[in-house]
């Protein structure tokens, strides 16, 4: 871990440093300001960790996104991965690099380095984790930061991708395609969505919420079977538990939950939902509702078929393959 | 984590998978291939964790250093960190973002993102550690990398920054000033440096060597009361110990072990040594050669003295304030 003056801003750190302190998490013995964090989990615990990259004009925009809402989304992203396991977060770093201008304040405003961190931070504080370190660094011209969340589960219960079996039910959390149709209206004019800095759940391109109490009931209860966030959309996320558990699958179009301002087409192929997708036993009885979202069964799972992993089921006779489309950010 | 198409390079990370497949450690349960790695600690362990950028035209260039040696560099910065806890390397993850053109073959070169892989797994096969998992993106321009390391110590016995104690002797590893010595011949000119690939320690500043077995001794032995690297200088990592442990300290410039190439200035300032800087009591036999390194003391800790945290002694009466000089990377 870098602690020291790269970025000529030693005052954000040691306002990092401060920040970090006073909110110190059971689980970190040392935080920012030695060559590594030290962790201590409890006793039968395992450890998983997830590392993701947001970066400008790829992830998000200086001019669509306010830094609030890009800390949040950077951490969200992580934090989602670990929801999917069932873990609890135990810690958080963050390595950030910003061009000079990002460092300064601009007029009134604080600097895009403090915003972001504002974000950030905010989201960590309400899911219960501590920033443990990271590293801070000029960039040359764009901005890019890289999330590691490191959680921990029970030993051998994380969730996997790779256990769900023939014959478990399909369930996903909460609706699909919001963010995708978000993304659609801010293409077509970004300025009625200038000003969103608070985490609000009604806008999901800006602020997913990682289903971090869902995972961690769906582990505790030993309901789910195999489980995977939806970070590149159903389709895409879908082929993923496929290939790994060597299975193939039948979606019900008419059982997705479908986002209110969302087409079918988004809710299957958009990314950025961040909604769990698990896999039960048929006989497992799975609640309408799971950590305070909305549980849908939406397709079962089956052994595989050569060459044909995801089958959409749309009315009674009509089935065709579901091909991937992955997700491109913009 | 994201295992999903992001690059347009599916095989990229299909062949970076079957790499680390077959060189999976013990304590990784799950690595790459789902929402998160899955790391098994032993019993009575806590973990270290450690990021660190490295950015292209800050950390390399690409005309300068052949991309298995960014590669080397880039794990060789987090193993280093890691080795100043003492702490046994358990899991790498690695962040990467690259420019189109480093995906795809060059004439009859493996494409950069292949050759980067190389020189990163070459040592992560020579520390014996893994790589679990990370992130692989398309940059609008410039490379850019994060490294994550994960180590495991005794519960309670990483080493730290803060523990030093008055009346401390001030001990450093191999010698000072080769990799700011190697920089500045490459800055004349870079061409008798092209073409490094392989790990050779003779050169300083493309092969830093983490200094891991003498730290873990360090912690075994219960010789160290405080250790950190040296990656930005001795002066300026001298000066987070005392900050850290709230102590000043003398150096004895006749005692620093100076590169054959290096002036005592690059020795004092330079940057990316990689070496070990550790305190012990009076009263323990630090032996002259650890680790396969050899050992030099070259000052003592003493109480804090307002405004003077280092000083410098040449000669017999001659004291001067130390003051540190931020290295800077170009």
């Amino acid at each position: 871990m870098a602690t020291h003056k790269k970025i000529g801003e030693r005052e954000i750190l040691r306002s990092i440093r401060a920040m970090t302190a006073r909110s110190r998490t059971s689980g970190i013995r040392v935080g920012i300001g030695d060559d590594c964090a030290v962790l201590t989990p409890r006793a039968g615990e395992e450890l998983v960790i997830t590392t993701d990259f947001s970066i400008e004009d790829r992830h998000f925009r200086r001019n669509w996104h306010e830094p609030e809402a890009v800390g949040h989304k950077c951490l969200a992203r992580g934090l989602s991965d670990v929801a999917a396991m069932g873990a609890r977060p135990l810690a958080v770093f963050v390595s950030l690099a910003v061009p000079k201008e990002f460092t300064t304040a601009d007029g009134k405003k604080r600097a895009w380095i403090s915003r972001f961190y504002d974000g950030l931070l905010a989201l960590a504080a309400r899911e219960k984790v501590s920033l443990a370190g990271g590293d801070l660094s000029e960039s040359p011209s764009f901005a890019f930061a890289d999330i590691v969340v490191v959680g921990a589960a029970p030993k051998g219960r994380a969730l996997l991708r790779s256990t769900a079996r023939d014959g478990d039910i399909l369930y996903v959390t909460g609706t699909l395609g919001g963010a995708a149709a978000e993304l659609a209206a801010i293409e077509q004019d970004h300025r009625p969505f200038r000003g969103l800095k608070l985490s609000d759940s009604s806008h999901p391109h800006f602020f997913p919420q990682p289903r971090l109490a869902t995972g961690q009931a769906l582990l505790r209860r030993k309901l789910a079977t195999a489980c995977i966030d939806i970070s590149d959309g159903l389709s895409v996320d879908l082929l993923h538990l496929c290939e790994e558990s060597d299975l193939s699958a039948e979606l019900d179009a008419s059982a997705i939950p479908v986002h209110p301002r969302a087409t079918l087409e988004q809710a299957l192929h958009g990314g950025d939902d961040y909604e769990l997708l698990f896999t039960a036993s048929p006989r497992s009885r799975v609640p309408r509702n799971l950590g305070g979202v909305t549980i849908s069964a939406i397709g079962r799972m089956l052994s595989r078929k050569a060459g044909k992993r995801v089958t959409l089921v749309t009315g009674k006779a009509t089935r065709a393959p579901l091909l991937p489309q992955g997700w491109q950010h913009f």
